[in-house]
């Protein structure tokens, strides 16, 4: 039943008995659906009528009474609390806000202006209402409780009404916390709410709450589990609520660790950041995996790693480049660890005598970023290792650098079979990845000597061994992260590769034209950053490591 | 005439006087070409045919003499000179080698081991050759000198013919040089070359030399220049060897510089990096200027900027986001200033009240890329200053922050017509830029409140002036650099939007339905990393300030 609007006038409703017409006409007597009843049937219903409409007439009066009452009542609490219009910078106060993060319990006494989602809002009998407010990865408690002063029923209405993850504008006292609040990140204060705007409301109903989000893993293993997971097609469909969970904020600003680390260590040592073209004039590498592009009357392609260009950089006396950049795989590869688009870190370093120069350093720049990780976000590991339990990566101060003949014969003595020049398939690598940590206590190691065959046909052979050549993986956790090589820096022994691998000379002829005038023998390698995010926090499924995955089934949002 | 070969047998041509035949006959005599001559005639005829004979027979027997002396000789050189086979990694010795620009009179009487470019050699004399040896930005001077004990003429011979832009691998004794040698930067010091091995041989033609490249602008403008310039074209088709010239090694340092100092700004600021993709479901912001992909058995849309994405970013609590990645343009624009592929340095920052909080972000951003430039590149920039020679960069410490209309009246003022509400067209940024040089000393600037109209659909309208925005452009010495805007944080008045602009709603969903679950008020914007080191330059085409452009045109290298 839905309120009464207005109070309209009751009336008893006699059409259903139409007035006698003609004479003496014999008494009949109708019920609302025209049919013939006794008299004393319609006078019973006439008297329910009566009721009906006496109780319909009060409830009425009631309703408009309370309406005018409402209405004239004074809000005490109207400047306190409401929408704030929509924010187009129409004005500019300057008053300092408070982050959440930063309250602290020496501030007790003081009023603080913060701004703040909404995660959720707990109303406590008639005169209070609990407030979970959210900044990133700080939450802390607030209270609002009706008062004969400042905080009308109305306001406290209002406040328990707004949509969780609304942001709203708070004037708050602090106060001390009369025992730590162990749900929040400020647990040694309680703010005391004086007024409570809307900033931009959300939508009442969320695609799932930040808490369902942010379950820890080992919740769902319980046996009294009560909660089923958000599954990972309706987080990322819902990306922006899903980042929002602290392991949301956590990972990439790990992510972005990552790149800062790897940017620091190679422009301490002399690297220099390029940008090279993503668009590209033929299809270089691999024709078969690699994305088309109208381009204008004719047809372009996307690049599928920065490779030629960046030993262009080398002919072009650059000595040390790297680059950060997306790369584009035209894989129709549904897998935990493929994506079609993901982000490169690479470089390539003109070395003097040979190319372990190259396989040491990089070998150092991985021990640095994971130092760094460590040491710079141990909060945000401690936040999704929380969400996610893993075990933390092991890897040694000098990394292991094994042979791929070793690791061979690690595989075959174990009883795996494999031949000398097989590559390495996915089971083969998290196997001996398996083998690697059981002997070496390391999740991280270099793999070096691949297979000639295997490898592009840019890549140099090894002098001495037949059949492999001077290439190497690196791998965290039994996957690969790094592929490289020293590469054939010699314009005619490349001329003669490209022949023998049977590619189109054409296609890549800016290429190997670039070495004809001189160039220094070099070698680098390039990293898929999403994986050794994920690998690094074992998130189990790349997408999780980027921020706006794209597979084949997958371009949005 | 050619070096005699071998010692032929030395015989007297008799043939042009045959053996009389018969009996006594007539004694006649003929010269050579059949006609008769006296008997004294032919005698002296004879006579010094044999004489000539003699002559040649002496010269067989030097020349064969010489030939067996030189094949027997012992080349007490051997070696200290020659090609070294194609590096593979065969050896690591860990040799000390030094760097051009390491090398200082102090280490005078010391032999070292350097790695280097031919840029040229100059033989003088039988016995002697001048190199000009570089490394990057830096050259040595290097002699080499045929002696009895180590330097063969063989091994000089042989030194003067490594072509151009070789690389050699040089073993060589330090001597100060007796007088400052102007064309090189180690000026002080001579190399005396003790031995020569070429690693990687350059082909023996050039298309063009480091020399013609990197001549300064003004040696075209004398008078009596008698040099063609390398045009653009020709560089960019030989980017390799262009890039080789001081300038080409200066011009993407400073580069890199840029992308430092943003960085190094916005992460001291909070900002956290971020990735977002460019292969997009929907052609967003315009269809007409975006590439199309073939996507699997769909189709896709390359990101002609992250806009969406870090807007998006702000509505999962990241606050402040930048991105340095491509973006890619489907313009079939050919100017001084338009690729397809170009950098964007790309930020977006939630604020509190108004989004001049961000635009003095922006301001300072800028300041602090220049200030650092400038003291930290200052050798760079020097470089390209002296080949392109250009008014360094005025700025003010706080920045030029002027109004669209404050523009317009500017341009009404200096006799240009422009309606209220009419974009700026290039010739009007260039004559604005002017004007503001003029009257505030700046090179730098900022123009706010762009008419609405002009502007994307995203972008927040002011709430004061009907017709404008709180948008702004940035511009360096009269071309935009970067635009930005307060965005629409709510989504339905985005949803609005869209609608007056006839954009598909479709194609924006996912970005439209991004804000239904609360957003920050946020602005943001985007720079060209391209266009700011072009204009800080002043190089006057853009193509200089990528390190690969591509245009409609240009797909290669």
């Amino acid at each position: 039943m839905s309120a009464p609007q207005e109070a309209a006038p009751v009336t008893v409703d006699v059409a259903a008995n139409p007035e006698p017409k003609g004479e003496e006409a014999e008494e009949v007597f109708y019920d609302d659906d025209g049919n013939k009843i006794s008299k004393k049937a319609y006078k019973k219903l006439q008297a329910k009528k009566e009721k009906e409409a006496k109780k319909q007439e009060r409830a009425a009066k009631e309703a408009a009474e309370k309406a005018v009452r409402e209405a004239s009542e004074v809000d005490y609490s109207t400047e306190y609390y409401g929408k704030k219009p929509m924010n187009q910078s129409q004005e500019r106060t300057g008053r300092v806000r408070t982050a959440i993060k930063d309250i602290t319990a020496d501030m007790a006494g003081q009023t603080i202006l913060i701004r703040a989602r909404v995660q959720h809002s707990r109303p406590t009998g008639a005169k209070m209402c609990f407030f979970l407010l959210r900044h990133q990865y700080s939450t802390v408690q607030a209270l609002l409780m009706a008062d004969k002063e400042r905080v009308s029923k109305k306001m406290l209405k209002f406040a328990v009404g707004i949509p969780n993850e609304s942001i709203v504008l708070v004037e708050a006292m602090v106060n001390k916390a009369p025992e730590p609040i162990r749900s929040c990140t400020v647990q040694d204060v309680e703010l005391h709410i004086l007024s409570l705007f809307v900033e931009s409301e959300a939508a009442p109903q969320l695609p799932f709450s930040i808490e369902d989000a942010s379950r820890p893993d080992t919740e769902y293993e319980k046996e009294d589990n009560q909660f089923s997971r958000v599954n990972l097609d309706t987080r990322l469909n819902n990306r922006v609520i899903d980042l929002r969970t602290i392991t949301g904020q956590a990972i990439f600003r790990i992510q972005s660790g990552i790149c800062e680390l790897f940017r620091e260590f190679l422009t301490k040592n002399r690297f220099v950041e390029i940008h090279s073209p993503k668009i590209l004039g033929a299809a270089s590498e691999s024709g078969a995996s690699v994305f088309k592009i109208n381009y204008f009357k004719t047809f372009a392609y996307l690049a599928q790693s920065p490779q030629f260009y960046k030993q262009m950089a080398i002919c072009a006396d650059y000595d040390r480049v790297f680059e950060i950049a997306p790369v584009f795989r035209a894989e129709d590869s549904n897998t935990h660890r493929h994506m079609t688009e993901f982000v490169g870190l690479d470089l390539e370093m003109a070395f003097e005598e040979h190319y372990h120069e190259v396989v040491e350093l990089l070998g150092e720049l991985f021990v640095f970023i994971f130092d760094g990780l460590n040491e710079r976000y141990a909060r945000e590991i401690a936040v999704v290792n929380r969400q996610h339990p893993f075990e933390p990566l092991k890897y040694l101060p000098k990394t292991l650098h094994l042979t791929y003949p070793e690791g061979v014969a690690m595989l075959r003595e174990s009883g795996y079979e494999i031949g000398d020049f097989d590559d390495l398939s996915t089971e083969a690598e998290r196997r001996l990845g398996r083998l690697v940590k059981e002997k070496y206590n390391t999740d991280f190691y270099i793999l070096d000597k691949f297979p000639l065959s295997v490898r592009p046909f840019y890549t140099m052979p090894d002098p001495n061994m037949p059949g492999y050549s001077n290439s190497y993986d690196f791998f965290i956790r039994g996957e690969e992260i790094m592929s490289g090589a020293q590469r054939i820096h010699d314009a005619d022994y490349l001329k003669q590769r490209v022949a023998e691998h049977g590619v189109d000379p054409a296609s890549v002829e800016p290429y190997v034209n670039a070495f004809k005038y001189g160039t220094p023998p070099h070698a680098g390698g390039g990293i898929g950053l999403e994986r050794v995010l994920m690998l690094f926090l074992s998130l189990g499924n790349i997408r999780k490591a980027s921020l706006f995955p794209r597979d084949p089934k997958r371009l949005e949002p």
